[in-house]
């Protein structure tokens, strides 16, 4: 079973779980709405891979972990989307949660996958509940405030921001909770794998900057030029898309490097290097490339 | 030390924990906003004074049950104010959270609230990590789906929709989430607990209603009338008013005798009597009864 099969398969199982009879059938159809079908899924990856790179143990505790990383990004996806952020039409290709369900369920969907997060970590930690403790820090400190996702978000509220600090919360606060979490389900200590989480999430970011600029909607399946059109702090704009594709580039070497010794190092490894890959495809790097080559030119001319 | 002050000081502790020097000031004074200064407090009180009850001997982790579940609680206020639900200007007699802080913020409060409660619970939940993972199930049961309160709010969004399903999940979830919280944290069984906590929220729903149709907006701290004008379910306006008198009070006598034996059941009786009344005045069922005795005379006449 690949790693995608295993999440998908994993989502299931808890929505199964949490979908009663008694439950508002369609505040359970927005909340699959938002997590189906998924984006590349690359947070619970990163969870479930280091797990199995710390000797996972625990595979229950390892899918919930998966599972929590995954709804708390997608529940900030839907909020995000709404009209008083983003007011964004289209995610992943589909109609945004809002849009199809109107307002008021869209924030209540937010709110229930939230707490469905903690109902998949609370049905799987039983068997080791002083890990399951841990998770439920870890993980909720990169979702709330000071530093994890929420508080990212809500640095756009405040009239001064520093650029680093507001990326490292907003995206790679979630990645941290990802490596950090695998790590944990494991019985392991998560200190080693902080960075990878850490420097992956601002590459991420830098990576999502670069596209926004780069890209028409059709691709990104979002709207394009959101950072511009909405003033917000991107790296694209800070350092310009050869910065920022080289400040990219640097990040993944850092991840790479950064993966502790074990026994799946390279398949570790491999997973970054693929998804570099994915996040700033080489056909953008070349267009960067010869745009770049094309202004030299002009300005020695 | 009043159940009111210890609530109030371990909420201060936890925000205290929260507030990092790297938190976006203006999320956490929204977050303080929304909690400070406090309504009733009742649901912590209720669980505190169980968990005291079953012979509370982890006081970090009864604190922390409480606070989760009044962050929790205030986190779905909040968002019930927004202008897609209620669009209310006033709350606990002060300006909502959206009106002072704008609807970006206030959406992203509700978030981090809901994240604070189970940081808190994470931060105490090591001495004893079992009772930490069944108190997180039955918390996170009493808010998210199929049955807790955001669920029952989502039932309002619903074209058919049972008034009894609907007032157990929007409000009763919340108060059986605190009695058996309670328990849980004193590492007793939550069963017995659960029926004076389901009769509560019931009987809070519905003195809910009862105040709703009969006072004013300066008395209620928030809008009144909200019920009628958003065509919501309501007990007032399917019994009448003297109808819900009659239920409400038969609810209260139900919860007063749900309380299992223990040595402080008399205090834990005498808390359910002093919130009857607070719920409903004297004076406002003095008014119900005389405006049914003149109905009366006039038919009779």
């Amino acid at each position: 079973m690949s790693l995608i099969e295993r999440i998908e398969t994993a989502l299931e199982h808890h929505f199964s779980l949490t979908h009663g009879a008694s439950a508002p059938p369609r505040l359970m159809e927005a909340m699959r709405h938002a997590v189906f079908p998924g984006g590349a899924r690359i947070r619970p990856q990163l969870c479930i891979a280091v797990a199995k790179a710390c000797g996972e143990n625990d595979r229950g505790l390892t899918d919930a972990a998966a599972v929590a990383i995954e709804l708390l990004h997608c529940a900030s996806l839907v909020h995000d989307d709404m009209p008083c952020f983003d007011n964004a039409d289209i995610r992943r290709g589909q109609v945004t949660v809002h849009k199809q369900f109107g307002e008021p369920l869209a924030l209540l969907t937010g709110d229930a996958l939230i707490v469905m997060a903690y109902q998949a970590i609370a049905r799987s930690g039983r068997v080791h509940p002083m890990r399951t403790v841990e998770l439920l820090s870890v993980i909720s400190d990169g979702v709330g405030a000071p530093d994890g996702i929420v508080a990212g978000q809500a640095w756009e509220c405040e009239s001064r921001v520093e650029l680093s600090q507001y990326q490292r919360a907003k995206t790679g606060a979630l990645f941290v909770a990802a490596t950090c979490g695998g790590a944990l389900a494991a019985g392991v200590d998560p200190q080693p794998w902080r960075k990878l989480g850490d420097t992956l999430g601002e590459a991420y970011q830098v990576a999502d900057d670069i596209r926004d600029v780069m890209m028409q909607a059709d691709q990104l399946g979002k709207p394009a030029g959101q950072d511009a059109h909405h003033g917000r702090p991107s790296a694209a704009a800070d350092l310009g898309l050869v910065g920022a594709l080289d400040y990219f580039n640097n990040l993944m070497q850092t991840a790479v490097d950064s993966v502790p010794a074990c026994e799946s190092r390279a398949a570790m490894r491999q997973l970054v290097l693929k998804e570099s890959e994915r996040l700033v495809p080489p056909s953008a790097c070349e267009i960067i490339s010869r745009q770049h080559a094309a202004k030299s030119t002009r300005v020695s001319a």
